[in-house]
């Protein structure tokens, strides 16, 4: 391992999501794979969208696989928000991949190591250093092996880190009460929270695990603004 | 993508239901599919009808996919309300389909496949806008593969989303602990809620999720009154 | 559908409990098929003779289908009642079908359908009006076809809507946790609670469902008294 | 059904519990079904005995049906109280029938006809009046056909009011949160309570349910005398 | 049955465990089968050794079989109590014998009889007055028919009680929430309480269920001392 | 057993988390295994290095058995602390074996058995004393032979205690709610909380369970600093 192999963890690229980057010590490792997991509702697709165009800012390529929804479909539903989505996607910095079509459409399941394989051939082909997965949840329910999760993603997680790609993997929260394994695999977790307590909603966010870096795990305020989902440095409540 | 499919996003169609519409920007996205959840005798059906009923009045055809009770027994109870449903069901701008008698006289069971194909042929021999499926549970009961139901419905909506057909799914709140698939895939949730408070039944609505615009995801006030449910800008306590 | 068929949701039959009808804008509409629920020793067996001692008292012919009791058995309970039990079983008005008899020493097991047309059949022969089955529970455990009982509930469900018979469903409350299918299924859902608050156990009536009427859904006051069971206005605590 | 017959309900024998008469309206009703559940430790045992005890004092012979613990086992137990069981096992008014010896060393599983059989041909051949069968968890254990336990169970009992034998059917309760169909198919439920509130264990006898008569279901304070059990009037705290 | 057999209900051997004997009528019943219960490191081990080395003072020889750890390790961890283990070890009047060994090493799965015949072979061998098994749990975990369990675990009791063996069966607490059949099989259930209560670990000892003795159930303060558990009076906060 | 043997018990060796050994009686036991249980990101792994640098530095050769994560990624992600792992690495005083590739990358599975020969074997040929396996879930998920765990864990155990292998298994908290086998077949176990209390996140570090040794099982203050994770002897709020 040279030494600048090693400093590769100093480095940071910004999340694109205001407010993020300071409470992580400056942004996302690249390189690394981080899980964002909410209930619906909660900013999960808006969250992998800013930080595509975070990366097409800086020109960084970046792609999103998407699982649940047609791209036109997202696009609509991004023009509430002023960070200019339409632009990247049109020069070409922030590629949609309509994977659902090609996973509904095909007439038969694909095993985890079929799906990967072409999620990594993409990449390449494609030069992207971003990419978000939205949702992961919606893969699991679709693999011919669902038995053979861990050992897929720890070997597809691996694969991304010699690529030096930076990775969000999108879940759906299903039930608070558990962690998965999906936890446990990737480098970090970001929950966006929404839930009731005293019988208002809170929205929030929260640094579960962050490899690498110290951070604050507390739950810290989100809001939806016109420039997407921010972050705040005080309690949500 | 044209700059005019991509405007959609700011049209809106009225949800029928008083009070409701300002909570979501103006009504629902048309082309959309909004998933309407709730405990028994929560006012599910009510705010299906009551959704065709406004479109009715403004000459847009509505289909009931009716999988519980008989049409008959439906408006039987709506006469109730004031809200006109037998007009609109004479001059044929509310059409039922009784997919029940169909699907549980049909002597044998049938695919996702089938049923969403069935579907969408009438939506396109009866040229209607609006369609409310009642119930949605009741399907995946009576399908021969309930483990396509991720895939099939995926495909389902997006069939919807490329005809701009806005599509209620009233579905059955087993359990108030998780959330299923249907949260995710939807454009948006809207749950009516019928709880315990201090052993007093407390009846709200909440825009839990809602692509594209912003919204108060708070629990409302809702009552049942001659005009249908009806929603209030405060809580419901 | 004729004017006539309409305002039949206008019609009541009287419930036979006293302080119920009011709840319920006068009484259950006829031809529906409502679900009592509740835990063991709520009353759900009492509800369904008070039922059809009212109907017998109007010369409506009713029909207890019993599943877990001998009718000897049955009746020998409801002599600590006064409303007159035994006239109406002399005067036929009220007819005993012990179905466990039947189901139990067959030897073989039944299908929902075979169950259903049974019920049918005995139905039509004796020219009944209203039926109670108790315990509908019983049924669903004495079945070949399990999987079956939201397709055969549904077609049943239809048909005593076509014959006009009013019917009472009587379930045994195992989990308090969740809904099941017979809460969606059915017209309406009244639950006789029996709980412990405070370490006091409280009894309580709730109508937690009434397809096609205003309704108030909070718990009630329930007492047995020596006209069968009896609900008050106010909240049972 | 003669009026003799129905005049049965009348009829009162006592439990042998001190106390307990007098909650449910002078004793059991002769020729029912009754269900004692309570966790371990808290009394199910002793309270089966003292009936029987009860039952030799007015010359009523008695069965208890053993699964659990060898006959000699039990006496040596009950040696703390001073209720005479050792008499009345000399002068064969109480009968012990070591079921555990034949069903756990037979090499062999029995089908619940075949355990009902057996029990209902001793029954008959001693003549006996008052049966107890602790506990009938173990039995559900030991079957062959444990998915026939409903329809089994209701022709047993059924076959028990025939012949005016009442019996206890002795169960563990595994769980506090759900009701079985034990629940259910008797013709009342004891529930012997032993439990933690405010970290203080908390002993209690409840009448849940009890078919026939009117009866306070609230949680009576329950005492280990030199007696035995004896029950209270008060509340258990 | 003799007087003399009848009596053994009133002998008593001593706990080993110092405030123990004290809640239980002067110790256990001799001959009879024991639960002792708890989370991990709530100390089982240290009460089932400490049963032991009480009889090796008085010249009973004792059984220690383990299914978790080697004998010399458990050796090891008993060293910081000064309650002498060595010296019975070396007198052999305590013996271990080392089941995990075999039944781990084997290569085959043994059934619940082979084990159990297994395990009464040592104790006549051998001699033993007490045994403990430790734990059960992992019994359960390696036979070949745990579908078994309480057919064979009643058959293995019955025959210690023939043989006046007084035995201490160790299990492992996986969930609070149930009891599982060893609660009702077994002629008492200790429980070793090791708890978080308002976020500080509380230790206890409970007797919650001892036949033939009247006993106070409720929680007990339990401190790990240098002669192993000792049990006192009072609430354990 | 030779007195020396049993003497070990008094031997100690540190843990290399400040603040831990003073709660443990001076370090864990040599030879002896201890789970290290938390939810994601709380500092297991850390602790798991810690654990290898205290050795490295009293020159005992340490060996981490990583089924997550690439050893490139775990020595990067340590880069934050000061405790000089890459000296170590390069000294090869710690040794880093990539057991996910060689079982992710496969193409079968493997069985118990040959995971922990292959491990055991390892650590012979390296002469290893001190070892981490970081996770031991992802093992249970990988396995040919789920069902033999308890079996195989068992055995290993016993040869690590033999050769005086002191190992540290790391688990993933899937749910607080119960205790895995884990929890019983090691020597001891310390959870590394983070959960929510009144909205905060709290680290703390808990001693559940230490053979051998007295000690405090409450929560302690668990911090992350520069050195790593350092335990301080108060409560964590």
């Amino acid at each position: 391992m040279y030494v600048g192999e090693l400093l590769k963890s100093l480095d940071r690229v910004s999340t694109g999501v205001p407010g993020l980057d300071d409470l992580i010590g400056g942004g996302f490792i690249p390189g690394r794979v981080y899980l964002i997991i909410g209930p619906p509702g909660s900013g999960k697709t808006t969250f992998g969208i800013q930080f595509l165009v975070e990366g097409a800012k800086n020109d960084e390529k970046g792609l999103f696989i998407s699982l649940l929804e047609h791209p036109k479909i997202i696009t609509q539903d991004m023009l509430r928000y002023n960070f200019g989505l339409l632009t990247h996607l049109k020069s070409k910095r922030i590629l949609f991949y309509d994977m659902g079509e090609s996973i509904f459409g095909a007439g038969r399941r694909f095993t985890w190591s079929e799906i990967f394989e072409n999620i990594l051939r993409i990449i390449e082909a494609e030069g992207v250093k971003r990419v978000v997965i939205d949702s992961f949840t919606s893969l699991e329910y679709s693999v011919l092996d669902p038995e053979h999760k861990r050992m897929a993603l720890g070997r597809f997680i691996r694969k991304l880190h010699e690529r030096g790609i930076t990775c969000l993997i999108v879940a759906e929260m299903m039930s608070s009460e558990n962690y998965t394994e999906d936890y446990y695999l990737t480098d970090g977790v970001i929950v966006l929270h929404h839930f009731m307590k005293n019988y208002q909603m809170i929205r929030a966010l929260q640094v579960l695990k962050m490899h690498g870096v110290a951070h604050d795990s507390n739950l810290k305020k989100l809001r939806f603004t016109e420039e997407g989902i921010r972050v705040y440095p005080e309690a949500p409540f």
